[in-house]
């Protein structure tokens, strides 16, 4: 196990779907800043299952609570732990996880890797682990919004072969969230609830790549060599349950560019240095140029699916399995907030590295 | 700077391309692996410049010493210290770098960073850096190897629009060294070489698609939830200089597939747990299966090119610039070594972590 | 802050006397150790105020709580949070605190560094925060005990100018729960006691001196050269509130000795190494020897007493405060579990790293 | 091995004893520090051997050079690597030392951790490993010097029972440096001198207490509750070679004193807080309070001493063994400036530490 991310600004998640609670531990956030449960209950809600029919009816209130770290509505820079209680779990549902290994999950490699497993729910597979990240990437998106202003978003793009059609440098929060499905574009965020009901209604499930978009970053942050910022970017979002894939800029179109049309063209303008276009996605040998980042993240259908399944058992048998428990036909659908919530705890241990060695000799 | 990778076998790399040499440190190392000068010259070989016409026509001896760390030919358990002295160094090349911000590369961004940079040859931001990684990258390679028997090969798939046709389960080791671009592919090989001499011809450079398979990598490693194998894996080769994008299993094709299509069946069988297809990639819930790691690399095109380009200089005036010096239209060509020697950086760590923590009790 | 401890057997504490709980995340427990919340409520019970009169006359009934990581009754390899609420608070008792310094704490250096201080109790300069470190340190313990046969003992060894004569290797875990000031030498205890009283009764406070015998250690731990078995250890203890000194082996009295008499002789007998006297403390080169680890450690005079103190404020001004609350005499008293836990978390970490790399290839 | 110090000036050390070089690689040094070979090689001259008849005699000329990381005279924020190469080693010395194991030295240890050793002048336990953490506190020193105007000094207290009768604050660098046995009490430092001439001749050896005195710290620094200013020296300490011992302020003397008698009275004066005695010895809670850090270090006597000595070999036999080979009577005496180089390296981390999270919202 290793649940513990980032240097400086420290977060270490616990909790497994049907235990107590899930929450985290923050450790390292600089005091003074002003933070509310409801700013995070804020972030939580848009993680939250049951919001609309394209999602799974589980109810889970989440209910968020802070129980240290603050004094008077300002972190005092000692460890902020934030937790939320465990409801509406139907163990029942996964009695026949005993035995069976789920196709697309990790139910055998957990075995193998510890002996042993709660196979209640996915234990710590499940996706429910992530309400700890967004609560604590709530607190990291703040300090980088006080701090630098920085916007970070994120959006579907594609669900299936359903494509948006989107100028990303326009797209705001609020036309994220006006979407059942998250997607900014109307026409193509239609056509994605419908592919969505279809695979549903077909006892199915569908994959969909995510948009992120971080808009004013702290500059000169990442660092070389092996903590450049699309490395640790990168890195964050893989952690994410189902993303099979990472892109910065122009990602995998880059290998079929010539460098004279990938170069960005660098000027000096209004006091400061730009690029004519933004190919390179914001960073060039790994520190963040001040330009927008932009990167694009693939999710995998997500696994569990009403149909009957071949597999194996931890009993050497191989038989059938169907899958029973409440799941979302395309888990992207709740991920925006998610993979913002890995990019504010990402960018926020680069900027206050950046900040520890910056100085005038 | 964040130089130091891995938390239980820790390499510091250091060393810019103009300085007095490039090298490595190993930290935690296992005591009595046997360990030769020789084979580590030999990986360090592969990405030497001066190959072929392809490459960039600088002559590097790069010459490995051993200068710590080992007595008799076995590793003590004590930091090995690995270094190559520069050579043939063209300072000269540089002058024009002085001043002006090369497109698509690191000047700026080190100087908004570290508001100071050494100019020659891209100083820390040079792939010469890599040889480290490469030095240490055969001793991990080494150690998966004899404990594991585990095979970590790459190789190009694509360069520009021009794919290889091949089966990544028959490819050996010999067929990539036996192509000028090492792609297994030798009717695509051809093709790749006459494209990038085109765009030699053309002062230009062309990105690519490398291809990274991980036969028999160790079983049950991968550490929840924030060192999963394929977090760590993606992020150690977003580090790797010219990368933009990072696929495992289906990567980014998974968003276009079902669930009961992605889902791989398992099977017992012959006293194991196998999958009878791997869109997966080797990697559940961030542990390995057991089955063949399979991802791809995406490379921009070479940012040096000869070709006059706009940019801006420290000095806040706009202006042109070519850029002199010798380089590799497509840098791609030299990097399956070093994507090699990044996965096994990342495997080992994980497999000793693994190990650590593996108790009857 | 940096409120997390260890780099393979993470805890992270967090919490403050008077938040709404204390707690700790443990990452990297193995899976399949068998532990139930009684067991750690036992160690827990140890340090607990309001034992006898003695110490702080406060009543916490520190109920610990297993929110996840167990199945069960097994560790499953996953996050453990353990978790304990506050009660009993006296809020009023610290009402002049909001503007006066207490000598001797840590009021003033925690409004240096962080501008802010939650001065209820101390926030988390308070021994409370010491709980969740005995927590973790039960599970440590039991690893340990598991795994090698490790026995950790810590007793009081002198109070003021009282001190204990009696053999280390004879004392016994109930000898020293027999004591009302965990002294193992019964005559020593009673004046111990009495001394407390004294200071007690004169409104004052008294240091005292623990042994740490560590018997059965794992063999061959440590790791040269900056996390020196000592080094851990002793780095460790000196996190500990109130601790302003350590020693291992004969410590400062091997300043005054020669050579000759300070080297412990090699033995090779009934199969294995021992040394004849064991001067070194169980430790040579940062490695254990597999002797008994044996040190000591300084604890300073409870900060907060009875009597009227000059003090500064926060509002710059100088003047007197007297501290009310309810505190320890004599904080050492009930401090032996939080050393043998210290003990536990620092030896634990170098028994799974030495684990981590013992190949043979 | 752990040969790697600190999380944000990271300095991995490397080299044994007999090998071909020794060095350090500092990883996450500021850029623009000005550094030259010749600052860092006074602090090593500091540290070599033979400098008059107290020490060893072998003669190491210990020339540093800088292979990588500065430009023009500056530091450029990438990693420096500073390598001594080994000169006048006298292997054949140490040919008995294939079989036996010396006592207080930790031949045996390292067997019995890595099955496997370089039984050359002690390899990598050999106090020549402490050239590059001098060489690294070099550099951590100037930072500190230059930032904050710190001033850290460590002289020799005592020797055997010969103890200096000296004020701390009025030593200088001058004083310790112009004493033979660097002890600025000049009538101390001759009977201290004397004594050591008397064990050399008994072919015996002698332990001593180090001073450490640390002038204007920076203030606030020291990171609760696992890296409180106190257990990040105290720990730093103990990993150097013979250390047994650590106390800051009183000490071990406080375990005898009262609260009323300890505590420091605070007054703000002169537009700052400031305390009227400094018994904490400039830390309280673990966070610098900017008065100066005072600590003493227990080191024990030089383990190879010329006696016949009785001991265990690799071949499972009890037999004799006379040392050879060229040692200190006193490794104390050299050892002021190691002392002084890890406190450097201790504080430099806790200082970046401080600065990354010191914001205003």
């Amino acid at each position: 196990m290793s649940s513990i991310y980032g240097k400086l600004f420290s977060v270490s998640t616990w909790g497994e779907s049907h235990g107590e609670a899930v929450g985290v531990v923050i450790d390292g956030c600089p005091a003074g800043l002003p933070l509310t449960q409801e700013e995070i209950q804020r972030a939580l809600d848009r993680r939250r299952p049951g919001q609309n029919s394209l999602v799974t009816p589980r109810k889970e209130a989440d209910t968020i609570h802070i129980l240290s770290g603050t004094f008077e509505g300002k972190t005092t820079g000692t460890p902020i732990c934030l937790a939320a209680w465990n409801e509406n779990q139907h163990s029942g549902d996964y009695a026949e996880m005993v035995n069976w290994y789920r196709p697309g999950h990790a139910d055998l490699t957990y075995d193998l890797k510890y002996g042993f497993r709660d196979y209640r729910g996915g234990g710590r597979a499940s996706a429910r682990e992530t309400l700890a990240r967004v609560a604590a990437g709530a607190v990291a998106s703040k300090i980088l919004k006080l701090s630098c202003g920085t916007e970070i978003l994120s959006w579907i793009e594609s669900v299936g072969n359903v494509k948006a059609n989107i100028d990303p440098s326009q797209v705001t929060a609020e036309a994220i969230e006006a979407s059942p499905v998250r997607c900014p574009d109307s026409e193509a965020s239609q056509k994605m609830a419908a592919l969505i009901q279809e695979v549903r209604m077909a006892k199915d499930s569908v994959g969909a790549v995510l948009a992120l978009e971080i808009r004013k970053p702290p500059v000169a942050i990442g660092e070389p060599v092996f903590e450049k910022a699309q490395a640790v970017l990168g890195g964050a979002m893989l952690t994410i349950p189902a993303v099979k894939g990472f892109e910065i800029g122009e990602g995998f179109a880059a290998s079929t560019m010539r460098g004279s049309e990938h170069n960005d063209v660098i000027r000096f303008e209004n006091g400061g240095y730009h690029t004519l276009t933004n190919h390179a996605g914001g960073i060039l040998g790994g520190i963040t140029n001040g330009e927008t980042i932009h990167c694009r993240i693939a999710f995998k259908p997500t696994a569990t699916i009403a149909q009957e399944q071949e597999t194996a058992g931890c009993d050497h048998q191989n038989g059938k399995l169907i899958a029973r428990g409440r799941h979302d036909p395309c888990v992207a659908v709740r991920a925006p907030v998610i993979v913002e919530s890995m990019a504010a705890l990402a960018l926020v241990n680069l900027f206050l590295e950046q900040k520890a060695r910056t100085f005038q000799f």
